[in-house]
């Protein structure tokens, strides 16, 4: 961590010098004890010199009996998810009270690796908000596809020495773990130098005794009571997940007790850009813990402290003498409402609207991750009719699911091809591999989508985030993934040999390099446009991306072609008759 | 933290290998849920596998219900104050059921410097019992004596990097602290790069915020409950101590609730061999607090696992799974006596007996620390009369206190020479530089001992641990000294020209090489022919061993002259008329 200039906080503290900030009358969210203390807060260098009656000042507040809570920490999140790099996530979560981050930048280290990992921590320096890092440890998630990098053991060492890491990223390889994979294990030994960061969703008894005795330390993936309640007696920091997606508090909240409260953290895991502008961050977790029953200052608990504590954080997580000076100034610890926001002492937020520096530009974001084969044409999407009688393997996606069905359907043949078949729902999904221009293609079919015309496609598609193209006829289709190597990355509708709309996201072809309100605009007008083309389904693009996601059963289509992730191999697109 | 063989003890885990031992029907204690879980535990190459329905193993014991609680862990104490090295330290108090203790090696260090440190450590290792360093802050104590060694922030540094070490010890200089004074912060800042552990006696308001800010992260030092309060709010953890001397566990206990219980924990500072013997160690700790009225299970958290968290030592402290196999079986958690205790799954204790190894033999422990000039003589003590009127400072010896008082007192003069007075219980006083046969010997007088006749004599004398003499005639002080020469340290007491009795301390002057057993036998002995020399004091080896502790006021005496603590400076001995 680091630490204060203790030749300019002592004689503050000490009451010799004044302070550089005061604020007085402040209900001081005591996280040590519980309680409210009313007292003043004395600051200098951007650190807490002391609480008590300090007077002398270069700037003095009133808070007028306003409470202080310590600034509030993501405990587990991909910063990927906001589509936001880390200046423009700051400019969209410190005004919720967002001061810290544990950020696994797993979504980039895919494209980009190491270098990737290092753009990350390089553009949050600068920013109000602490970002630490847990080292991606599954880099790529699986064999079965082509990622843009892999991240080895000797991949992760530098990284995980970096002063800003302070564990290995979520070890998502829970069966590498528990069957004691050479190379995970060789991950997992690096990464106890520091923490192993769990997720081990819906592993229990023997299993889960074997991931937790290799060292993993906590674990964000209960969905439901009896598997957290599992977890937390097994030895796992349980971490509460209230994400866009993933919403686990009001299953999990029941378990937390005065006796166990240490024991839980609070994390978003992947949080939408809109949703925070609209809803929240971690401010949003902690209202809607009060809301369901939680004593306010342990959900703020929960929401900072814990969390600075779990990850040996030992200046943030508190408003105490020698922290850093991150506050969260709310009138109602009920409402929660945040008013404003210190960061290291200094002002950063008020009533939502950003003050912070516009900074984090030292650092020229990596732009050029979108690499199509120069031969793409309609034709690389064609798939050769088959014998008669055969038939072909649909993947059937299920709304609000992430986990699809195999469909086994007839084929609908034009001109000696199989084609998408908008009457019966079947259209054409091709993941393009767009790391290195290999000219890797994987084609196939999917049920559930129901456009009547056009295409879309997307360069977010997990975990290798190769370009994913969803569509009624190859010639869209040819424009769609064209549109997208222009903008270098992002998410565009098309139609009719028209782009209706493009979001870029040039920086990894997973960020923006705009401003949160411009992004969810051109999020919004991506919508609009994707509803012309007559689909029912809410978010096209969220459920897009995970389609070539190989680890989530049970039809998948990566670069390399369809897998069935319950026998974790490759099967053919036709069935013969 | 040392880390398991992952490749032994996953297959156990997962249940497809047999365990090395399991232990069936346990109730364990679950620190993380404040739960009794009752299930198995298997363990494997020294570390818990897993907790659940494991059968398969090597070896079988049916625990019939008996809780299991994780190893004790002791959060501050000096060895040296139990006079016994490691190895035999171990003997004592594994049978306890303490397995962990973090061990700030102050005493050793005033003498052997860093040397005296590392013995420490490479003594403790191979014994059944972690020993965890906090490199001491405070070498010497002051500059006011001459100490066998000191330690720079540049001697702390190569310490505190070693594996074992955990923080960087008491730092007793909290004037220093609060002052800013360079040398001092220099050390903190060192130190934080662990953690820095506090030693801050009523210290409050401002002053103690200042102490705090610095980084300081814990302390042990409060002896009322208020004292305490003010410390827990303002972000210490409270280590609450029950030692031999101060017993603080009374007073501060009220302060412990389950919503702030995870900021305290249990440590005895410094606990004689006799008190570990017959009344335990960190499980008389608890036996106590359970007594007074605490909950079991929240006073095995204090006195195990919260320590473990403070520390950063991830594999203790718990019953679960990746945990070191250290474990204490009770029968009855309320009475808490220690049936069988287990390190590192083997079992080391049973019923108070040791069962471990035999082992720390493999370094030679340091004997030869004890260096008196060649020339000391009975004119070594003598003092040569002051002018008639002129009157002599006399230290004020006050039963069951560190503090003094100083005396003006009229001489008694004999052949030219101050001499002392038996009638009037006006004793000599010598403290002898004892580690680099300077010559230096400060001389003074003393009140309240009530000696009738022969001297006593110690190499235990804090915190330079000078050899300092107490006597009724010169002859018996120079023979005193003489006979701890050549057990190269340890108490004597003699008289008339004879050795009564004497306990050899030869480590660094400091620690038997005997077992616990010989060790209390000789203090009994030492005891015993104290006694026939017509004093009421209970224990003057202890009261002798704080007069050269200069911090402490007000009048004590080191090798350099008497010191006169509250103006921080020498006195004469004579004040003229």
């Amino acid at each position: 961590m680091k630490q204060p200039d203790l030749t300019t906080l002592i004689p503050v503290a000490r009451g010799d010098e004044p302070a550089d900030l005061i604020l007085t009358n402040a209900r001081v969210v005591n996280v040590f004890t519980g309680e409210i203390d009313e007292t003043n807060i004395a600051i200098a260098g951007g650190y807490i010199a002391g609480l008590g009656d300090y007077e002398q000042a270069r700037e003095t507040i009133d808070l007028a009996g306003a409470y202080v809570a310590p600034g509030l920490i993501d405990a587990h999140m991909h910063m990927e998810s906001s589509m936001l790099p880390p200046p423009q996530f700051a400019r969209l979560a410190v005004p919720h009270g967002t001061t810290s981050a544990i950020i696994d930048p797993h979504e980039i280290a895919n494209v980009l690796g190491a270098a990737g990992v290092r753009y990350m921590i390089e553009a949050a320096r600068d920013v109000p908000l602490d970002v630490h890092l847990a080292v991606p440890s599954c880099v790529p998630a699986t064999n079965m596809e082509n990622a843009g990098a892999e991240l080895s053991a000797a991949d992760i060492e530098p990284l995980l020495a970096d002063e800003c890491a302070v564990s290995l990223g979520e070890m998502m390889n829970f069966p590498g773990v528990v069957f004691g994979v050479p190379e995970v294990l060789e991950k997992v030994k690096v990464g106890l130098r520091k923490r192993v960061d769990g997720h081990c969703p819906g592993l229990t008894g023997k299993a889960l005794q074997a991931y937790i005795a290799a060292g993993i330390s906590n674990d964000h993936e209960s969905t439901v009571l009896e598997e957290a309640r599992e977890k937390l007696r097994a030895g796992l920091k349980v971490f509460i997940r209230e994400g866009s997606a993933a919403k686990n508090l009001e299953a999990l909240l029941p378990l937390v007790t005065k006796e166990n409260k240490h024991r839980f953290c609070f994390c978003t895991d992947d949080r939408h850009p809109q949703d925070i502008m609209t809803e929240g961050h971690i401010d949003h977790v902690i209202r809607k813990a009060i809301g369901l029953g939680m004593d306010p200052v342990t959900a703020i608990q929960l929401g900072s402290h814990f969390t600075a504590v779990h990850f040996g954080l030992t200046r943030v997580g508190a408003v105490a003498a020698g922290y850093q000076a991150d506050l969260v100034v709310v009138e109602d610890l009920k409402t929660f409402e945040v008013r404003e926001v210190y960061r290291g002492g200094r002002l950063v937020a008020r009533d939502g609207c950003y003050l912070g520096s516009e900074s984090g530009a030292r650092i020229e974001p990596p732009i050029d991750s979108v690499r199509l084969p120069a031969d793409l044409s309609v034709a690389s999407f064609a798939v050769p009719a088959p014998l008669a009688g055969a038939k072909i393997r649909v993947i059937g996606m299920q709304l609000h699911q992430l986990i699809t069905t195999e469909r086994i359907e007839e084929p609908t043949v034009s001109e000696g091809a199989i084609v998408a078949d908008v009457q019966r729902d079947i259209l054409k999904l091709a993941v393009i591999e767009r790391h290195r221009a290999t000219g890797n293609v994987g084609v196939g079919f999917i049920h559930g989508f129901g456009l009547k015309r056009g295409a879309l496609a997307s360069t977010v598609g997990h975990d290798s985030h190769n370009l994913t193209v969803l569509g009624t006829n190859d010639a869209d289709m040819l424009l769609a993934a064209r549109a997208l190597e222009e903008t270098q990355g992002g998410q565009v509708v098309v139609a009719d040999g028209e782009v209706l709309a493009v979001m870029p996201l040039p920086i990894a072809g997973l960020m923006s390099t705009e401003s949160a309100e411009v992004l969810v605009g051109q999020q919004q007008a991506l919508r609009n446009a994707y509803r012309t083309l007559g689909s029912p389904v809410e978010d096209p693009f969220m459920t897009l991306s995970f389609m070539p996601l190989a680890v989530i059963p049970k039809l998948k289509l990566t670069d390399l072609g369809l897998v069935d992730v319950d026998r974790f191999d490759f099967v053919p697109l036709v069935v013969e008759g």
